[in-house]
């Protein structure tokens, strides 16, 4: 059977609402949300204040253990693309086409890993006009999914994206 | 005689020290810089906690009334181009080849306006690549000039930004 574990990638400053809620909707549909940043039991701060304790840390994870990528925003995926590990493992899951759900400001990680290009995408509104010039085919809308990468603005959209990335999961065969 | 107004546009999450440190310096090399968000009189946050009360309201200033622009870096631009009032005020500088500095992350106006294609500049580690791929010419050096277009990286170059900021200031005939 396939592994239930999805990797989330975050540290200081996540858009809180975005890493709570699509891990709650995970975990009501089965899934494991695993949180990996710089080091295993490390706490981490919200824009809003929320504490987050993380249970990975990059060094110790293989992106092959998880059945999908999953990158909240906020400030967040700015911290973590300025680090080439997280850009990696991101590029791992991309490369592949394996299952990529990215809000708000996520998709920054995939103009630094250069994989933005030709792929159908949404991101907040600021970061739209980056993943134009870096080449995605960007639309302003709720929710663009593109076979395995999906993608959401903002935490307006998060029942559509929480929707569409569980809708997803229970698409991949138990292997 | 030349205006020594700088406008300074900022908002909340601005890097305390890329604000807080140029503008000593252009205070003491004798220029006025002008603190330009939201409203004149409100108070925004630094990163790290400082408070800075604003002078000017952005819908009540006029580009010309002032002899440059600064772009402090930190959250502050990502935030300032969701807003195009402060992207069309960078614009009408930089279409005007006006003198503007930006540090850090202020280089994110210069793409949401459209505006980076061809000049030469550097940015925050992560806001180069965006800039490349909107066609600027990026160079990952302390400071940056084309012109009257002075950039810098992050807060260990602001002496060197401040020296080259002041520097290009006084090349400006009094008119």
């Amino acid at each position: 059977m396939a592994t239930k574990k999805i990797a989330v990638i975050v540290t200081n400053g996540v858009e809180d609402i975005e890493l709570v809620e699509p891990r709650q909707a995970l975990v009501d549909a089965g899934y494991q949300p695993i949180l990996i940043g710089e080091q295993a039991g490390q706490l981490i701060y919200g824009k809003k204040g929320t504490t987050f304790k993380l249970d990975q840390g990059i060094d110790d994870v293989v992106a092959t253990d998880y059945q999908a990528l999953f990158i909240p925003g906020g400030y967040s995926p700015d911290h973590l693309r300025a680090d080439p590990r997280f850009v990696d493992f991101t590029s791992e899951f991309m490369e592949k086409r394996r299952p990529v759900f990215a809000i708000c400001h996520g998709p920054q990680l995939f103009i630094t890993a250069g994989l933005a290009h030709g792929k159908k995408m949404t991101a907040y509104q600021t970061v739209q006009a980056d993943l134009q010039y870096a080449g995605a085919d960007v639309t302003d809308q709720a929710v663009v999914e593109d076979g395995p990468l999906i993608t959401s603005r903002n935490p307006h959209d998060i029942p559509q994206f929480n929707a569409a990335i569980v809708k997803y999961l229970k698409t991949i065969p138990a292997t």
